[in-house]
């Protein structure tokens, strides 16, 4: 009885997927802040390298080459297993077969070094010596700076303040791969001080730690990167889809379920079996999970909003609370975000996929499920899309039915066992976001 | 070039290899503390179920078949791959060829479920219901309670107070599978009450709590499970060098380094090599590194002596700095054992392989150098074998000899980040055993 597909290196995908190529209309462009003249790619110039704007907002071709620079840096961890969940189907008593594709075994312990192995390689390429970015709760800020580390790049990452405090072991992770990391709210911005003397007790948001580590890339030789969202993001994402579709051959899968924070997991295993459905070659269901503590697709708003609370980006069209709704004290820092991927917003108005939104208990149940059955520990953000899949294998028990369900563990918990012990003792928060906080929050949309 | 050499499932071994069928004299017996008559292995049955004994202590079959139920398990992860570090080679300018069996991927993140698995399944196989043991820094607590979560059983750990402290998402982990977790000293036992009594704040110790772990196994249906140190948990780790043995099939290695505490990832990894050095497949150096604050083997006397502080268990015969040593306050938790293997003892003392301690500093910049290069963080035990390899590397570049050296990365050190954190901001302690307490201690020996 198999447990375990593996892929060796001669396997590993020499191209990534866009998506755009295969949609009949195009989502639509990101607008200035001011005049609301659409954005035009010179303007991303100051923050991101070239070929990272081409391949977000240019080019329609429906593969990019992935450089062998990049596949080189992949071939640490990449091909990653498929693993069907034995144990866990044994305890659910489905007739269902469940599988994972198992991103947790990257050096920082999720699917963010696919891209920012990427984008450090495009900046180093372009003469970039410097990278800054934000992090939540360490997953992308440890996935840049291992990147760096890789091409020889300093990198700076503002790290939210309560996270800084509460999660040193992610703060020294960054600093072991040789990153500097500042909490958030800082005084070394502008941006952080206008916060500090507005609070000089302030824990932080995503929101201002994006807006320091913009204002910081202004400086010389330095660029912004950014670990979710953006089109080239998903882009670099399709690896995780397209290994997983070889691993797949076999058994093809009616059901493909993935966690929506930023949107780039779900749609890195989506977008490749996506394609093959569109050529005819199977028909599955897709569905996204998000916290019902942050709900963007489910009950945010299709609008032009900020990406950051302050309001000093670009307007993206995309399902939002408004930029300056805050979610509920959820564990899953990577989903605790007003809005999501402008293309997946489009797609999901396009009718690509369905949506659901899962309770935090509800998903820690599954996690500690999961723990107990399959052994790996999953990071609180996969843990909504195993509670999905729970909750479609226990249908499947029921009607008889013996679907294939596909997922991606997106990452490991071993620097969240604080949320577990929260749970296991019965001290674990289950906020669901207010209806007049989110009706509030989106009267301010631009 | 490849990086990883993946074995499929059809590859993981079926059996693990016995290293005492294949020595001219075996391991004198261990004795019984009152009498020093040998112990005889029914005297070992109210600890360890009776399959663990005998593979220990009677059979000198050179094989032992893996059980179906265990190899189901170690699908979940094995066969672990075997990764190139080409990385870590071009920044030491070294023409060596360097590799590691990666045991870090394993659901615990150690090489400790790889006996903590066929422990449990045989303890099970016999009607035990209820496991006991004891962790230091709680690799293996996690792995007996993973293991144990896999075949129905409780399981009861007691871990060392200072470590229950300053580690509560080790301890979370342990729960997560299902366990209870005791600091110890603790109350719930006449070996704890009796430490707390002589000092109501003791921070705990590794002997403390194996006396404690050892008599709470006197209850009903419950046993005992120990995760080094005896033949039988050598004999488990022995996957990792058959595994690696057809892994390196096409590069034999010339240099096999390994980190000693107990002894086990060290015998796993290199005792399937000495057969096939014995066989005049090659001829490897095989070299065992220890802490230079518990040098055991290098600087320890080769003697009858007890496995535990207070002085309860058999006495074995083995490489000991004395029961009553305490070493300096050193990261790997692991290795802060008075003790050594008594078969590998046996087997240093026949001449099998070499010995050297570091110091931990010099371990923490291989630690930091090869995260840098590789990606993975490593836990503080196999910086040791690290440290050495990286010496060993460096010596090659100086010769010119590409000679290829193979290690085992028996874990991650995402739960050691305290550590790094301390050796990064130069506060990491660098102690060395003062040659007044080994003499000290080695007065007290039985």
């Amino acid at each position: 009885m198999t447990t375990k597909i593996l892929l060796d290196e001669s396997h590993l995908p020499a191209r990534w997927y866009n998506v755009r190529a295969d949609l009949c209309t195009q989502p639509p462009p990101p607008l200035h802040p001011g005049d609301r003249s659409p954005i035009r790619p010179q303007d991303m110039a100051p923050l991101f390298p070239m070929e990272f704007i081409t391949q977000g907002i240019i080019s329609t071709d429906r593969f990019v080459v992935i450089p062998e620079e990049v596949r080189d840096v992949y071939r640490l961890w990449r091909p990653t297993p498929l693993i069907r969940a034995h144990r866990l189907e044994r305890a659910l008593r489905t007739p269902a077969r469940i599988y994972f594709k198992y991103e947790g075994i990257s050096p920082t312990g999720s699917h963010k070094p696919n891209t920012a192995v990427a984008q450090a390689y495009y900046n180093a390429r372009q003469g970039v010596r410097r990278l800054t970015t934000e992090t939540g709760n360490g997953q992308w800020g440890s996935a840049l700076a291992f990147a760096c580390a890789q091409f020889g790049l300093e990198c700076d990452v503002w790290m939210v303040k309560a996270s800084y405090d509460q999660k040193p072991a992610r703060r020294s992770m960054m600093e072991l791969y040789g990153a500097r990391v500042h909490a958030s709210p800082s005084e070394e911005t502008s941006a952080g001080a206008k916060a500090l003397a507005e609070d000089p007790y302030s824990p932080g948001s995503v929101g201002i730690a994006i807006s320091e580590a913009v204002e910081a890339s202004a400086a010389p030789d330095t660029r912004y990167a950014l670990g979710s969202v953006l089109n080239a993001v998903l882009l670099h994402q399709t690896i995780i889809g397209e290994e997983a579709l070889e691993q797949m051959a076999g058994d093809p899968p009616d059901l493909i379920v993935g966690v929506v924070g930023g949107g780039s997991t779900f749609a890195g295993l989506a977008f490749p079996f996506l394609r093959e459905k569109w050529s005819g070659r199977f028909d599955p269901r897709f569905l996204a999970v998000e916290p019902a503590a942050c709900p963007s697709l489910t009950r945010g708003r299709y609008a032009y909003d900020y990406f950051d609370a302050a309001g000093f980006t670009p307007l993206f069209k995309m399902h939002t609370l408004g930029h300056d709704f805050v979610p509920g004290p959820i564990h899953a820092g990577g989903l605790r975000y007003h809005g999501m991927s402008p293309l997946l917003s489009h797609m999901y108005e396009l009718g690509h996929f369905e949506a659901t939104a899962k309770s935090q208990r509800e998903c820690f149940d599954a996690g500690v499920l999961f723990a107990r059955t399959e052994g790996i520990v999953p990071a609180p953000e996969p843990n909504h899309a195993l509670a999905a899949v729970v909750e479609e294998a226990r249908r499947c028990a029921e009607t008889g039915e013996a679907e294939v369900i596909l997922t991606a563990l997106c990452g490991h918990g071993h620097f969240d066992m604080r949320a577990y012990e929260r749970h296991l003792s019965g001290r674990l928060e289950d906020p669901e976001a207010p209806p007049e906080q989110i009706e509030s929050a989106l009267t301010h949309l631009p």
